[in-house]
């Protein structure tokens, strides 16, 4: 495109931003609509990779405001992208149209609008950031289990909008399986009023699961109640050393028997992922051998009369005995724990330290996790012999994250196809299994193009329904999820 | 209507259901295809309250026959009734117009497709009662926690498409909470192919939400994958006598907290459910004093290392040193332990054999549950004070069955309008309270009119803009949950 022709596109797009922006700000005030340098951090993504623009950022105080933000956008002929912490992976919430787009935060909702002890429930504004959340329940003498990375900074709207998972799943399940019910700003402006407490309610379709995953594609959640449990006086945490993978499945399957209900978290790791985690903390202190094929990180928990350190101890005895767990270290203390978790929080970040890679997370049952782990290492190691793979994950859900170090022997140049190759090896071995290629995360923009490729005809048509029933102007995050032609 | 007329359009509409049905017959088959006598079963509700008819009754044997069986009847102009064991309390499998309408019965579909011990899940059919398929499953050493009175005839699909509850709801979920994935027939014929067992799986929408606990009204499942659990090889059941239902919710709260999650159930009930369950079953062993204020039925499991027997002794223990049970049995064999749940289920049968009464299935905030029941039992003994209020239920989730016996000294033909009255009563406290009309027992059509009274606007337009988006042509199960004007 001719330069000058080009410069002054962006002139008269920028007039048209600057004059949206101003009815914008003329229609819900001055105090709730941000423009320029301010609105970066909101354009981009977590991770740094996309910088993208918005004709404004909106930030609204309560559901009444999101819903004059949804009704003046609309209005404007303007789509809207709803953003939470902004910690999602998939670019979920990251605008790609800056001159048709108004991101709208949450951020300023973050209000609890009450803990009830005695219900075990509450209900708290989407803006409300996760740790802040479960810190104030915890003051109740009660417990959110939602546990993941992001939590010091993502926000509980945006957790619901995701389904977000974590290390916590197999006990308390994905974050849908603990929303008792939603408020939700349709695009139309209406509010639906679904805030109920209720433990049973079978009135019908149950339509807060239609918002709960949708990343924003069919309303915006503005207030969450959940349920809440009795907080774990008493957590037993350990990292063990074992054989392989299989052996780690197998140890799995034997905790949810012996230990009844009560396992909490079990984390598989690769031997790199001690490495990694002291490349990232050279500091920590990794209080096991480093050179056993598979590591498992695993926690045991509960409240009162169940003796929680016993039942630890004596399944690892029998574990021990029979040869599936080979070394092992139980945590002494809080502390002693916390730094065993530092070793799985650690990884990850030193994975970025190296350098750009793939990241994946994806799922198969868990009868097949093992076979699917070895077919598609083996796969990228004969046709990438230098890359590294990092497989690790949640082995109690299926859920791996098969990550793929490139050789960044190569130079910085060839890490983008690099990658790519990669991603269509796993994605290959996946598909024989018949997994899936978003656990976790979602879809958001970055998976849409894997997405769709995979996607069944009759699925297909079910979720434009769904989409073009309640979002019939095809306002709600568009871009996001999936396509409407 | 002049008599000869109305004689003279049923036979017109009995030559024309002759004529519908030999269509069916052909292409379809005659061992697909009921009619008469036969199919006054399936036009019939459990109680037998309700006796209508259909066109046919479709029996296929798999799922293409089902989707047969679906195109068969909308290509003839007739609207599609589906139907699994036909237990269902609120007429949601009952047709409702006989010269309009074909049953398509899922119970030929029976076979358990895979159970697969290493995923902990099992992929079944539709038609499955759900008493054999627990029992096939623990056989495979492993267990399917729903729980329910009519579990020797319902069957799975019926299950999931009426979310069923029952008496486990408070640790392990309601069907909901154990579906993995489904296949259904929709409306046009076509089938949805869901039917991964995936713990983690975010592509999405999670269209199988919409399928659950919709009663037919959006198509027909005809499969259902679920999660499976360990076995628990310990469970200790002990029925408790208490000085009042706030105690018994006091003593619920501590259950959660001192037993660590282990708890299955927790069912509340007042002293004259002993004498009742007596009336049903006259040789019950009743092993308590029928003279306390209220009783609970407590049962602990789990499997492996825990020790549930010492875990429940230590908690009643405890229970009764600060003399919030005043006295309790715990079952010692069992025998013992299902003689405890033979009076949970007599009692139902005694309030059966009393005659005709009010059947409530209402759920409010735990933490209301004592003020709603103290409250609509004073609001019946103060407007109705010959009748007389059976309250008892899952006390966990907030659900109680509020149930009211009539004046029976009033004669037979008072009966209708005492339900009645007795029910507005209720309800009107209900609505103060902010409660659920239907917990566990779905909409169907007997719930319809109360449902639709308390429908806020924008809920109802969702329901029937989700309605439209599936369903256009309104075939599916017309009558039940929602009219579509």
């Amino acid at each position: 495109m001719d330069r000058h022709i080009q410069e002054a596109g962006r002139a008269a797009l920028a007039a048209d931003s600057d004059a949206l922006a101003a009815r914008l700000r003329d229609s819900l005030g001055t105090d709730v609509v941000l423009t320029g340098p301010e609105t970066a951090r909101y354009c981009s993504d977590w991770h740094g990779d996309v910088h993208s623009g918005a004709v404004a950022v909106l930030r609204p105080r309560d559901t009444a405001e999101v819903a004059a933000c949804m009704r003046a956008a609309v209005a404007l002929g303007l789509d809207v992208v709803p953003q939470g912490g902004n910690t999602g992976l998939v670019l979920g919430a990251t605008p790609d149209a800056p001159a048709a787009q108004v991101v709208i935060s949450l951020e300023r909702m973050t209000r609890i609008r009450r803990i009830d002890a005695d219900d075990f429930s509450a209900v708290v504004e989407a803006g409300a950031v996760l740790e802040s959340f479960k810190d104030q329940v915890a003051q109740a003498g009660l417990f959110f289990p939602l546990a993941l990375g992001a939590q010091g900074s993502c926000q509980i709207g945006g957790n619901v909008s995701t389904n977000a998972g974590g290390v916590n799943v197999l006990r308390y399940g994905m974050t849908r399986d603990l929303v008792l019910g939603l408020e939700v700003v349709l695009p139309d402006g209406t509010v639906f009023d679904g805030l109920s407490t209720l433990r049973k309610d079978n009135r019908g379709l149950d339509l807060k699961q239609l918002f709960i995953g949708a990343e924003g594609t069919l309303g915006i959640i503005t207030a969450v109640s959940v349920k809440l449990l009795p907080r774990p006086e008493h957590v037993a945490t350990a990292l063990l050393a074992l054989d392989s993978l299989p052996d780690a499945i197998e140890l799995y399957r034997r905790a949810r028997r012996q230990c009844c209900d009560l396992m909490s978290a079990f984390e598989f790791m690769p031997p790199l992922a001690l490495t990694l985690a002291q490349e990232a903390i050279p500091d920590l202190q990794i209080p096991i051998q480093a050179d056993h094929p598979a590591y498992v990180l695993m926690e045991i928990s509960g409240s009162g009369l169940v003796d929680i350190d016993d039942l630890m101890a004596r399944f690892l005895e029998l574990a021990m005995e029979e040869g599936l767990v080979v070394d092992g270290v139980v945590a002494q203390s809080h502390a002693q724990a916390q730094n065993l978790w530092l070793i799985r929080e650690g990884m990850n970040e030193g994975q970025a330290k190296r350098g750009k890679h793939l990241r994946t997370d994806v799922s198969v049952p868990l009868s097949k996790l093992a076979d699917f782990v070895a077919e598609a290492e083996a796969a990228i190691a004969q046709d990438m012999p230098a890359a590294v793979c990092v497989s690790y994950g949640h082995v109690g859900d299926g859920n791996v994250h098969l990550n793929v170090l490139p050789d960044f022997a190569q130079g910085p140049d060839s890490l983008d196809a690099q990658i790519l190759k990669s991603k269509k090896i796993v994605n290959a071995v996946l598909d024989r299994f018949q997994g899936s290629i978003s656990a976790e995360h979602g879809i958001g923009r970055l998976k849409k193009p894997d997405f769709t490729a995979r996607l069944p005809e009759t699925r297909r048509r079910l979720l434009l329904a769904i989409k073009a029933a309640i979002d019939p102007e095809g306002v709600m995050n568009p871009g996001c999820q999936i396509d409407r032609t």
